[in-house]
């Protein structure tokens, strides 16, 4: 039994954990749940964090937190949950595998399969923020070799723990030569310590419009954490949906699994929502913890699910899917199928 | 008559102005040409910008620049030429317009038909950018409520003058609150003084996503600087090819037109390249300078040798196209069409 944290966060939030958290008993996963409050009801208590030190307390302990979407309220002075628990717990690798479900899900590129290593810690997310003048604002952005070299390093070594064959960089140094040319530098550093793998560089805008416009061009790309933000979301939505992908925070210590969509509080409490992102996260931490097998068979059953045409309403197309069901009925399509 | 300063640049950059200038000078354009050199041989013989104060004179008092492509030679200390003139000329606005050809022109996007307006001169382009120590590099995001304004309003007008219906926002205003923020705040701030415009705001990764995905839901989007750079490129390329999008870049004074790709040496001296790209900014230009008669001739001659299937080796696709040119009988075509 490993005890894990979980946070079932704001909108549907708590409809996707559920669901996901009945598909991992079904499975026979070894996991036992301390359960703790993030976001809204905490923001609007006074604690501009979304977190209590309590909470801070069991996911230093338990070190593998799985977290739902969580809604940052309106307004001023309230600071990014995401953000904070990524910079507090030094996850400094945030991995998010973007990959086609055709002809099962639509998408324009049928053969992407592909895996966006994003740096999580650095760059514009540092959080150095000032009004310089009544007029002028001034962000930092912020790139070191230590945080270079340990991303760059991840994405290595990820590519060849899962058999991939190429890694790609991208980052916009004809412009950022300090910056982002340190960042290409670490790159072109460390390739070499992995000759079984190929590696390229990309300036990013030609590098997106590549990705845009060609996903199946490429394998893993790792990349300086805004490029990152923006390029996961176009990834994962091209391949489908993004409501379908999971993403992994690592950290030396500690990891955070979540979806990489929002809390959709428009959609809550209806039993609409997908909780195939969450799942996703899920399934990589299981994967994280060891727990191979399990990991498989929930993949294997939440694939099957998808096969057979069983589809919440966001991927739900006539003539593609058999039968549209809620978020609970998924969940029992998933666990139905272990 | 209207004199204009030209650059020929470098790459396959002299090819592909030859063949513009020979379709504008056949189709009417009351244009005198001021030759200039900016680029690889200016760098080379040492002068970092890659420009001369000569050259400088000759931009201001023509006020209108066709400039080719260019090549920055490899290695520190080189300036981008392209960044010096936006910024020395205060060109603040850098207008794409990316529209589908489909069927004649391959894409998976055939309903697109949008124009991406980009702040040209502040954001993480301010070219602030140092070594803070050892290890830790840091690059300067600006922004500033005059430069907002200017690029909002710019946007509105823009949309309002061609005849479009909606204005997008893109911004990572949840993460840059300060920055961005004031972006958005502005944006927000000017839209009731078009109210003939609908308006709309989307937080950058899930609009570029959207947009990669759906292109067709945008109309005109305006955006900071960086994130103008890399999804011009996203929407150039899944249009049918950033080959084919040119790009005006306007200030108070002066103006500049270009082509939104790079200069492929690797493609020069061989009569090969696409000459549309640069095409498209000088029908810009030509707007830019009340010559609209000329420059809606000269576009329809254009559309009409694209629809024609006699396309150059980069847009050429056996099934599409009817005839593989080169660049010089590509500009024969146009004109031929006139
Ligand atoms: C919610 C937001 C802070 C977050 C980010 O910008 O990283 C999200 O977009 C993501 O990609 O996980
Ligand atoms: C060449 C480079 C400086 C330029 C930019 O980054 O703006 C280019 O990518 C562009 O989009 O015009």
């Amino acid at each position: 039994m490993t005890r894990i944290t979980v946070a079932k966060g704001d909108g549907i939030g708590p409809e996707i954990m559920n669901a996901t958290l009945a598909i991992l008993q079904a499975a026979g996963a070894q996991l036992e749940v301390d359960e703790i409050q993030v976001g809204e009801q905490v923001y609007l208590a006074g604690n501009m964090s979304g977190i209590s030190s309590e909470s801070w307390d069991i996911i230093r302990r338990n070190k593998v937190f799985l977290k739902a979407p969580i809604t940052t309220p309106q307004g001023g002075g309230y600071k990014s949950l995401n953000v904070t628990i990524r910079k507090m717990l030094g996850l400094y690798a945030n991995i998010r595998p973007c990959m086609s479900l055709h002809p099962f899900v639509k998408t324009k590129h049928p053969g992407m399969d592909l895996v966006i290593v994003r740096e999580n810690e650095e760059d514009l997310y540092a959080g150095i923020e000032h009004q310089q003048t009544d007029e002028v604002m001034q962000c930092l952005k912020l790139i070191s070799r230590p945080g270079c070299e340990k991303i760059v390093h991840y994405a290595f070594a990820y590519a060849r723990q899962y058999k991939r064959q190429k890694i790609t960089c991208f980052t916009k140094d004809n412009i950022m030569k300090q910056t982002d040319g340190l960042f290409h530098r670490v790159f072109d550093e460390i390739a070499p310590a992995y000759p079984d793998l190929q590696n390229e560089h990309w300036i990013v805008d030609i590098g997106a419009a590549k990705l845009a416009d060609t996903p199946e061009a490429f394998d893993v790309i790792v990349m300086p954490n805004l490029y990152g933000d923006i390029l996961s979301d176009v990834a994962a939505q091209i391949a489908g949906s993004v409501g379908l992908a999971g993403s992994a925070n690592i950290g030396e210590e500690c990891a955070m699994f979540e979806a990489i969509h929002g809390s959709a509080p428009r959609r809550a409490g209806q039993n609409l929502a997908n909780p195939s992102g969450l799942l996703q996260g899920a399934i990589m931490m299981l994967n994280h913890l060891g727990q191979t097998e399990v990991a498989q068979r929930v993949q294997n059953a939440w694939l099957k699910t998808i096969e057979d045409g069983v589809h919440t309403y966001d991927i739900y197309k006539e003539g593609i899917s058999q039968q549209k069901v809620g978020t609970s009925e998924f969940a029992q399509a998933v666990i139905a199928r272990l």
